[in-house]
Parts: C-alpha cells; structure tokens; sequence
C-alpha cells in the first residue's frame, strides 16, 4: 500500500499543516510510515504552495509525489498545475470557491471549501481542515479518529476544538458526495 | 550553492517549525530555492523527529538529506543516530541539556539550549528558536533578517515576540562561539 497525496493552493491556505496532520496521523496513530515534504521555488514567491505526503505501509524511501492518487486544488493555478499528473483513479478534489476545472474534467469533486469555513464556521483560515475532512472521508487514507488526533496535537494552542469543527463539516460535506 | 541541514530531536521540540522557517527564509526573503521534509516512521512513534531542509541556489530536486551540513541534535538519540552522516567540515551543534557528545568528538558545539530557553525566555517550547539563532548566526545559510520575517510570518499569531526574542538570543550564543 503506498498512497501519493498532494495538497495545493497558495500560501496562508494552510496546506502544510494539513499534510503534517496527514502524515502525523498515519504514523502516531495507524501506524504506517509517512513523509511530508514542501518544495519552494521562484514560483512559491508568486503565492503558490504544495506540500506533499506519501504515507505507505513500509518505509518510505522517495518523499517525492510523483503521480497522486490524491490531489487538492485551493487555487485555480494548482488546478492548471497538477491535474495532470494524477493517476487513473485518483480523486481530485477543487475548492470551488476558487477553482472553476474545465468544462470536460468530469473526475472531479468540487466543493465550496472556503465559502463554508468563512460562512459556516466563521474562519476561512480553517479552510484546511474542512478539505482534510472531505479528503479523509472520501480516502480512507487515514483512519477519522487518527486524523482528528493529529489536529488536536499539531493546530495551535486554542484553536483545537475550531480545527476539529471544521474537520468534522468536511466530513459530512464528503459524505454527501458519495 | 547546496546546503544540507538537519533537525533532530524528540516531537514536540519544534524541528518541524524551525524547517518551515528557515526554507521559507531561504525562498521569500533570499530568493533561494529549498525543499523542507519530515520522514515518519515507527522510529518516530517512539517520540524521534527530525526535519530536512535543503536550501540552493538552483532548484532542488532531491528533498532528502543525504549528508549535512549542519545537523542540530536536541536529544541524545538523534546525536547517536545522525553524527556520523555530516559533512567532513560541516557544523554539528548540540543541546547539552539533552546531549553528551563523545569525549574524543572536538568539532562539536555545546550549547544549553532548552535551558536558555526555559530560564532566561521562560518557555521551553521556544528552544527551537534559541538553535535556529545560533545555526544561523554560525552557517549565514540564510540571513538574519530574512529568518526574522520567516519568524514573524509562520509562528502562532500572539508568539511573534516572544520567538523573535528567542531567534535573537540564539543570535548572541551564536557570536560568543566564534
């Protein structure tokens, strides 16, 4: 079992904290092996940003994505970007607050991510967690009880029970969509 | 330009913070390329941590640390497990309130630094920012002003101060080894 995730959008979307939650959770409490990567370039000066989590159930010798089986687009530049290099089967997943994918891309699932952490849940900073939310429920990648330990352990001090909120609505959102 | 940098210790200790903001430091401010990683595996769920960052003037393709140029060891493990893959002139530094380096191992610096950061700063949670001071006060791997604003940027909004504080005690414990 390996599983390729890329998670993209541009800076302050807080992508890296959820692929550190991701990895945190597969390790600490499934008990698989993770890495988390971010690489920064010219382009992050533009806003863009990516962070990155293979987590498999051996170790993990290539931190790299080469192809995910899992990608989340938080801007229309990490749309046109990355849905290439997506496998067959793999789930995309667009914040459709600000991505508008093409008219023929049918594989993929498209949510107000944003739209509802600014209106549902008061903060758009926790657009992340309801992403990870509708990732893990679609996914499986990591178990819900794992994911939801990992945000109380990594999001800053105070905002746990907001992140977890947030984590749960994207759940739901997912699971509408199945 | 490629610097290798590695950040060991136990969770909780903070590498993954000092990572972020040293990679960013290197992109926004510098105008570097760098890749930041976290490799999670059972080793980790006995509470090691470690985080690589690669910092070069070119892109990066590789995100792995293979041997560094600087390694920070905040626990005795991390000291025993990564002391050996450094580069033969590269910087090796130690929290000598976790670590006792070989008695034949001379190109070791020792510096006390979760107790600076609990006695003088009042909070040992910052203790990543107290070595992030001295590894760039002793590498210039990215400049001090550009590791300020990384600071700033990533740390919990209400903690800037109090990590800045901390970043520039660092600085001084760094100037007094040289």
């Amino acid at each position: 079992m390996m599983k390729q995730i890329r998670l993209a959008g541009r800076g302050g979307q807080g992508q890296i904290l959820a692929g550190i939650v991701l990895a945190e959770a597969a390790v600490a409490f499934d008990g698989l092996h993770a890495t988390q990567s971010q690489s920064y370039g010219p382009e992050s000066r533009g806003g863009a940003s990516r962070a990155e989590v293979v987590i498999s159930d051996s170790p993990v010798d290539y931190p790299k994505v080469t192809e995910a089986d899992c990608l989340l687009c938080m801007s229309q530049e990490a749309y046109d970007t990355y849905r290439k290099e997506v496998t067959d089967d793999g789930l995309v997943l667009v914040d459709s607050t600000f991505v508008e994918p093409d008219v023929e891309d049918e594989g993929v699932i498209q949510e107000p991510i944003t739209s509802v952490a600014e209106n549902e849940l008061g903060r758009a900073i926790v657009a992340n967690m309801v992403a990870l939310g509708i990732l893990v429920q679609l996914t499986e990648v990591v178990s819900v009880e794992a994911a939801r330990q990992a945000i109380v352990h990594r999001v800053p001090s105070g905002t746990e029970e907001l992140n977890v909120r947030a984590f749960e609505k994207g759940l739901s959102m997912g699971e509408k969509t199945q």
